[in-house]
This record gives structure tokens, sequence and C-alpha cells, in this order.
């Protein structure tokens, strides 16, 4: 049975392999948060053989592990079954299955915060996936950004486990501190944080941006070593993450840009959503 | 009994809950690849107290996902029981279990690559956590960087899986695509791509960065819209990536000078090798 992807947004409510009972869509249903985006027939021949080829655990699942395509943030982790990755592949949602309530779950049909999923990754020893995929909003239910804001070594400290001291990499530990440094106010007595100082000073903040981008352009006229490339070039980033910061732009935003500009998943995802609009024009 | 971490690097092979027999350190002990980083005590009572609090499975497991501190990238997924997280915090090296040999394994005993671990993380549910780390060197048992490096969309479209694609977020899939055109030859009458004609002019190139940079500032100094900010932004960060690939500096070499400069964990470990060496020394 031929079922329309936004056909399915709008009424599917449950999961079911094969050909199965398919509900009038009602306007109920519509208006349903417990939405599911299942494949409402067999999977494909080819999805089938790949699904094969997986080496599924005594209870027929595999880790799932969603990760922000931009950020590389570990957005939260799940299990898989057969039908929950036939499901995301075919509905680009990242899906998982329930151990605890023994059934298939989209993330967001609750909280409308989906995963689009634009591409999968198998493990080598082919146990363990990963859902590459674009969050609608904080994937946590506790409205956190990911599942993984409690750091074990902050505990260990006996520190007050901060809140929303997400696993943050280098670059966004980087912008967390900038942003952070935006938030504080300055003592009367208290000397400035060079970020802070920049955040306060436009005029000096661009001319180090365009100093630093001009000795960034000069390891390479000048024949530098690498090590003085790369220094050169944190000193670029960081000065250029105080400009967004004061602008309100997420270093994410810029990393979506470059997405939308480069990959081919990115020209395929703008395609989709231009043919998209058109149904749901 | 208190064990310097340099003695258990160079004699320690076997893991042992409690007080027990630790053997003499011999010449083949130390040279021997099959060293297991084991606290060798009960853990603090805090560590415990903390391994209390998770929710293990029936096995007496969690999930345990390894990602690269720098770059986000996931390097692999295992289990870890109570004494692989203990292991992992006393001694700094991402620990799991081994479901199929039944035993503590260190990831990089056979090979060295180890995962030197800044954080660990536990998720909302207490049944996931996260080892944020700095790997040695290739994480994969192939030698691949990480274990994902099969994409379940291009073997679907039936597209040879391309060696090494690995599942890339959008910063790396850029550095990737910049570095392939870099190593690609320009046939006699195909006209070059903007990256590679950056890549073959120098001053093109180093004209083209001085000036994204200028733009990004001028969206500060004319107070344009956070769109135009991203947007140039964009523009810096590719060309920039462009000199990097020209002059062979990856990002996560910048990433890692950045982390080192700000995060309180880069002074640590900074601190850490430096006390280190004079142990060593």
């Amino acid at each position: 049975m031929a079922v329309s992807y936004v056909h399915m947004l709008q009424c599917n409510r449950g999961f079911h392999k094969g050909n199965l009972s398919y509900p009038n869509c009602s306007y109920k249903a519509r208006r349903s948060h417990r939405l599911v985006f299942a494949s409402m027939h067999t999977p494909e021949p080819k999805v089938d053989s790949l699904l094969d080829s997986v080496k599924w655990d005594t209870k027929g699942l595999v880790v799932a592990i969603a990760q922000n395509v931009d950020t590389g943030a570990i957005l939260m982790q799940g299990f898989a079954n057969r039908e929950a990755i036939a499901t995301t592949i075919s509905s680009r949602k990242a899906t998982f299955y329930s151990r605890s309530r023994s059934t298939l779950w989209t993330k967001g049909e609750t909280s409308n915060n989906f995963i689009n999923v634009h591409d999968v990754f198998i493990d080598c020893d082919r146990d363990s996936i990963i859902y590459l995929g674009k969050p609608d909003g904080p994937t946590c239910h506790t409205g956190a950004e990911t599942c993984y804001y409690t750091s074990v070594f902050d505990l260990l400290k006996q520190q007050e486990a901060e809140e929303n001291k997400l696993a943050l990499t280098s670059l966004y530990a980087l912008e967390s501190t900038i942003s952070q440094r935006k938030t504080e106010l300055i003592g009367e007595n208290e000397k400035p944080s060079w970020t802070k100082r920049l955040l306060l000073n436009d005029k000096l903040l661009c001319s180090k941006i365009r100093e630093e981008a001009n000795e960034l352009c000069q390891t390479l006229e000048n024949n530098e070593d690498e090590k003085r490339t790369a220094s050169e070039m944190a000193d670029v980033l960081y000065h250029a993450m105080v400009l967004l910061a004061k602008k309100g732009v997420k270093i994410e935003d810029v990393l979506q840009v470059l997405r939308l500009r480069f990959s081919q998943s990115g020209i395929e995802e703008k395609k989709s959503r231009v043919s998209q609009k058109s149904v749901d024009d």
C-alpha cells in the first residue's frame, strides 16, 4: 500500500510490519501528539537485505545513537530493532524501540522535537548505528538540548553539576565560555577578561579579527610552519566567535549554512524541502 | 595499596577488584602489549556511591560511547560494567567490558591507540555514558579513524561504500571535500572548481580571506542582521579551511589549540603532562 509521507505524518498512529489495517484519517488523529512515522509496508528488498546483515542481539536489537549533524553533539541513545531502522530510513525521523514499553517510538512523536535523519551509519561489527541528523528542538525529555548534561568528574569533585553542562566538544565549550562572559556583569574593581573587553569594544574586536586574518594569511605567504598556522587559525576562530556571540549567532547556524552550501545531503535536503513545500501548498 | 600511575602503566596485566596480588614488574611485563589500566584497589567511596546510582541492565552493563573531545566524532561504542567505569575514572583511559570475552578491556591495550578520557558524562536516565576523550590514533581495529565508516544510505543507493567515508559532521565533511579537491588532478579542458582555484592561487586565497574577514566585521559595524553574520562567518571559515588544507593543517589541530588555551580540563591536562614528564624524567 502506497501511503504518502504527508498523509503518514497526519494520520498514522501505529506501526505494523506488513500490510495491515490503516485507519481513516480523522481530525482527532491529525491533531494527535502520538504520531508514529511508520512505513506502512514491508521494507523494500534492498532495505530488507541490508537489515539481514545487521548483527542483532538476542532480543533483536542494536544500539542506536542520535548525533547532531552540524555540531556532533550526541543527542540521545536508544535501541533499534529491524522495524525501527526501516522506519527511520523511510521517514527520515530517528525511530527507536522502547524496551520498557515494547513498542516502536519516533523521537518527537510527543514533543514534536523530531530528529531529521540525514544519514545512518553502521559500525564495523554491524551491531551499532548512528542516526546523523538535525534536531527540531531540545532532544531530552527534561528540555535539555541533549540527554548528556551530567559530568561524572564534576559529581566526583562534589561540585553541584552545573545545570545543562552538556558534554561539549572543544568548539562548543569555547562558545559556551564566550557566551558566559557575555552574561557576566563586571564589578567596578574587576579587571575584565580579554573576552569581556572584546565584547565591550566593537572597534577593538573588529581590529583584532582583521589583524588575525592577516596573520593567518602571512603563515602561507611567508611559508611559516604548520604549528604557527594552527595557532593563527585558532586566533581567527576565537575572535570571530566573540563577534558571533555579540551578534547572537550560534556556530551551529554557521555550520548549517556551510552544510547547505557544500554537502550533497544538503542539496538533497533543500530539494526535498522544496518538493515538501509544494506538496503542502 | 597505593600504586603509582606510571607503575601501573608499565606493569599491570590484569584487573582484580579489591586488594589482590600485584606481580613484580619485569622487562617482559613492561613490553607487554596487553596492558590493562586497572585500579588496583576498591574504588574510592565517592566513585562507589556514584556507581550505585547508575541504572545497570540485567547483565550489570550500560552502553558506553567514546567521542573525540575535539571533533565530536563518535569513535566507537561498547559496554561498561562497574569495574570498567571505575577503571576509566582512575586511569583516564576508556575502558569497556567485553561481552564476548567476559573480560574488562582498555581500548588501546593491544594497539596502543588509547582514548585519553577528559570527562565522563552520564545521561538523564543514568543508563548510558559518554567517554569524552582524545584518541592516540585510529580507534577502529580496521585502522579506520572511527568504527562508523559505512553509510547505510550509500549502501541502499547500491553505491560502493567509499572507503573511510566516516560519519562526518558538517565541519569535517567540508574539510574532507576540500582535501579531496586538493588530491584531484585537473584535466586540461576542465574548468576548476572555486576550491581548486583557491588551492592553486595563494594570492587569490589570501585576498579572499582578508576580504571575508572584513565583511564579517562589517556585519557588526553596520548592524547587519544575524543571517548575514552567519553567512559571512561561513565564508571566513570556508576560505580559512582552504588555507589549512594548503598548509596540511587539520581543523582538529586548531581545535586542540583552542581547548588547551581555554578549557579548564586543558589546563589540567597540561599540568598533568608536566608532572608526568617530571616523573618520567
